[in-house]
């Protein structure tokens, strides 16, 4: 045992107690004949007195003591002359009567502090210094914490979580496999998984009826900014339910996620219900952040025709925000705001704005192409009050000008402090369309997976007019996050023929890609579904992170690379041989 | 909802209630006008009756209705004319009023019964179908109770579950590692973890202090008979910690799961502690089953060396043990003993047997060589009563020939059914040696691995007998199964040189292979150690398993196979393109 107590654990009562602490050396500080030192631990920090006139050779060795130092001290507990409020231990100090240096250290790179001088690449290669950190340890205490409730709720609930293989077959369908060769199979390979979903589908024609598992996932993607190679998934599977099951028991999940773990009561109101389609004419968005309102007016009937503005004219969709207050927007300001939508991940051509003053008076950018009662009428529609702004865009493909009033809106949001990081709004949105077309593929795709079930009600269009029909399916969204989502899966097997035929596969085509499922769901598949819940970005939102990579303990870069282990990394030839695979070397 | 009730949930107290249940149809009986169907799900049976009186419709689509189908019912609970005190909902029946076929299913390949006539290999195909019998399923239960137990225990000790990344780097010490070729970093290869075994000493060295992980773990092995290419491991590390408080604290752990999960208190006393030495020469097994006795008596001072028979005088080792009561064994009951040990996978020469009579009178297989003195004085040492067979193996390895005898030993204790299933022995096996001589390689190899402790008392022996330093290592054994272990790992720099020298690696090898663990050290490492468990055989123990397969819902077989995804497989060229990797055919 090398310590009696922790560096968070002694307080006013212990005084007088002869205790031995362990930890590293936070900060020394030298004032006369005394030196105090802050001991550091996971759980706190402690004072250590170091005095002259006690001992000369441990005031000498305390001297000696450089940050990060490991070090064990015996010592007294005794109240401190000038008590420290902020500290859970500042009421107390050891004036310490033994000293045993356990470990030195070199000068860490950067400093270790919630403020530290250290850049995301070098924290990233010296991560395990990184965590010493305490708000980046917190992080991982909270995802610990998160992950013990989810598991309590859902096996409460009669759940099971059942770990399903890391090493299974590759499914071409989705985004790209991770894929390891098989010594003992020569010329075959495993997938890593890019989901359990259809382990969980063959544990649901398994009778295991309520299924849930913290799975690691793995996509062979273009990273994009906050994506991992290897992310966590809170996956979950229940039979003989309908979506509004679902909905329920995760909807009193969240809620007690939100109580237990970040201490907010969402209260007893359900979850608003958006449909996909009111989402994106409201919100340009299938996860709208719905902290603030600032929803979109169409003004596409008002604006375009008049012959007046081509720009509006030969839009397909005209649409505004209306930002309270903003009437006074400087030049600046607005020219600031058009930048904006005009950088090219965003890519609209220009914004047009409306001022409504405080006297009401109306000043617009399109004054010389509209007649003022044309521009009052946009106020009206917009529902604009005195000292608001209106803020228009419009484009020739009215699902992508929405989306860049999305951002638009989200900028509006931040710049208006309507994004509270502790204020948490949370909807479904549901009803999302089955397919979309794909020019690439030139045939309709699956939105979600070709096990989603189409709306009971909507299946008689497949046939018909397949591009209308409505999945049974619904995603989670929290501050404009897409927390997770699910379907409702298809158990029939006819109806799972007609999707694939919508898809443009063959029968063969199929029963090749899927046979193993097709198979199981001809012994009697209950019906069922489900939903997955990313647990790195839901642990970023209760720990008010921007990044996902500080939940997680040691994340990949943007290349895929572990900086901290450098991997990946060549491999011995001798090994390659051995898998029966060689490195092709660019021709160049 | 499908569903009112489960198919386990009713009892006589809800007589007269209106219900809905669905799920399997285990079978289905006709009895003149009457149909009776047994409804399964996950948590129960529940008998159906559909009365031709009543609705011949009802009737007729019982009679329809095969095995494994998916039905749905409506129906009053009635009470049972003959009840059934085996089954919980014994008492009641459900006249059925309303019928819905939710999905048929085709014959199963083999009865979903506790006895099920499938073989292993039709049973793995058909894991989804297997998983729906009740034994394998509540397996999955056992070890779903177990987690949650093992993370709660944990949980409330102060420790922190930490997933580390699966995709890292290949660390060549040790078993050969599963790689990932990296698309973004062409040449470059991921490895998945053979354990999180430097990740977690990394995160001591971050401060996390106590840390552990349900983690999975993947070794491209050839596959003995109980061995999987991915398997989970409970992984724990803690700082400032000695040997004692490690034993300890999962000594409680352990002691809570079997109470809390398996229903058995495993008393006050602490566990037994048996230095490796003792375990090899009593039992001639690092992981001895001390549900009996039976240890080994060493007879080679006794009977080498008289010249009379030749094969104990070339012997180094002449071990016996006595089998209590079987002194009546047949010429064919010792017959079959001596070809257990002469079977190639035990490779004992022969077997030489002294019978006590049940009157005090002696007989053996050697009684020619020597003397009624000398073999009296064999009865004596190996402690032999009036009844009792003494068993007896010799040969010039005296290791080899314990762990002969090991085996024979523990077929004893089969033939006399002492090992059984539900009684629990647990001990440590303690002070392991640090190092093994590897013919192979020609040098020390480390027994746990290189960053493994010396016991602080023989440290001193590294420079002068590093073949007899002890490891401050353990392993926790229960019923003859190495069910976890782990050692003090090395937090000095300089110690760990040390130990590198004597691995034989060069300054530069240890850098190249391990740097990035040995540069964290001089950051402050902490002193620190731990311990993991494999959580697929503790499981099986619980559940009384002789395999671990059983245990785990989609295992592979023996040669890496997933057969009911026909994983692995062959991949698309255009993904070894990739990936810039090409297959090697053999030149044959």
């Amino acid at each position: 045992m090398y310590r009696s107590h922790t560096c968070g654990s002694l307080r006013i009562e212990d005084k007088g107690k002869h205790v031995t602490l362990a930890g590293w050396v936070q900060r020394t500080r030298k004032m006369g004949g005394m030196t105090f030192v802050d001991l550091r631990d996971r759980y706190g920090i402690t004072q250590l007195v170091f005095d002259e006139q006690k001992s000369g050779e441990l005031f000498e060795q305390a001297n000696k003591t450089g940050r990060e130092y490991v070090i064990q001290v015996e010592g007294l507990v005794e109240e401190r002359y000038s008590k420290n409020p902020n500290m859970p231990t500042g009421d107390i100090e050891i004036i310490v009567d033994k000293y045993n240096l356990l470990n030195p250290s070199l000068t860490p790179p950067f400093t270790i502090e919630e403020n530290t001088d250290g850049g995301d690449d070098l924290r990233m290669k010296y991560r395990y210094l990184d965590i010493r950190r305490e708000n980046v340890r917190k992080n991982l205490e909270l995802r610990h914490k998160f992950c013990i409730a989810v598991r309590n709720f859902l096996d409460s609930k009669g759940f099971l979580e059942i770990e399903t293989p890391i090493l299974i077959g590759s499914t071409p369908e989705g985004a790209r496999d991770f894929i390891v060769p098989s010594r003992m199979n020569p010329g075959q390979f495993y997938a890593l998984p890019q989901s359990p979903q259809t382990l969980k589908q063959l544990l649901m024609v398994a009778g295991i009826d309520r299924y849930f598992q913290i799975a690691k996932c793995f996509r062979d993607e273009d990273l994009r900014a906050d994506r991992q190679p290897e992310f966590t998934q809170i996956d979950c599977e229940m039979s003989f339910v309908t979506q509004e099951d679902i909905l329920q028991i995760f909807e009193e999940m969240t809620k007690y996620l939100f109580k237990e773990v970040r201490g907010v009561d969402l209260g007893e109101a359900p979850f608003p219900r958006m449909p996909w389609q009111e989402a994106m004419e409201k919100y340009g968005s299938d996860k709208p952040d719905t902290r603030f309102g600032m929803e979109f007016k169409e003004l596409t009937t008002l604006l375009k025709g008049t012959g007046n503005f081509s720009i509006f004219d030969d839009a397909a969709y005209i649409g505004g925000i209306v930002a309270p207050g903003c009437a006074g927007y400087s030049r600046k300001q607005l020219d600031e705001l058009t930048n904006f939508v005009k950088m090219p991940q965003i890519g609209a051509k220009g914004l047009v704005w409306v001022k409504v003053a405080d006297d009401g008076s109306i000043k617009s950018s399109v004054d010389k192409y509209y007649t003022p009662e044309q521009i009052h009428q946009v106020c009206e529609t917009a529902g604009a009050a005195n000292g608001d702004l209106i803020l228009i865009l419009c484009g020739p493909d009215a699902m992508r000008c929405r989306k860049q009033l999305c951002e638009l809106r989200l900028e509006m949001g931040n710049r208006l402090g309507l994004r509270d990081k502790n204020k948490f709004s949370l909807l479904w949105v549901v009803d999302f369309p089955m397919f979309e077309w794909s020019d690439e593929e030139g045939r309709l795709m699956a939105m979600h997976h070709p096990f989603t079930s189409p709306r009971p009600q909507d299946i008689p269009l497949l046939a018909t007019q397949p591009e209308k029909v409505l999945a049974d399916a619904y995603d989670m969204v929290c501050n404009g996050i897409e927390v997770g989502g699910g379907s409702i899966r298809i158990h029939d097997a006819e109806l799972q023929a007609q999707i694939f035929k919508v898809l443009g596969f063959t029968p063969e085509k199929a029963q090749a890609q899927f046979g193993f499922l097709m198979n199981a769901f001809k012994y009697g598949a209950p019906p069922h579904g489900g939903l997955a819940y990313g647990l790195d970005r839901w642990v970023s939102i209760f720990a008010g992170l921007d990044s996902i990579r500080d939940c997680i303990a040691f994340p990949k870069n943007n290349s895929g690379r572990d900086v901290m282990l450098d991997a990946p990394s060549e491999v011995a030839e001798a090994q390659l041989e051995e898998l029966k695979i060689a490195l092709v070397k660019d021709a160049e």
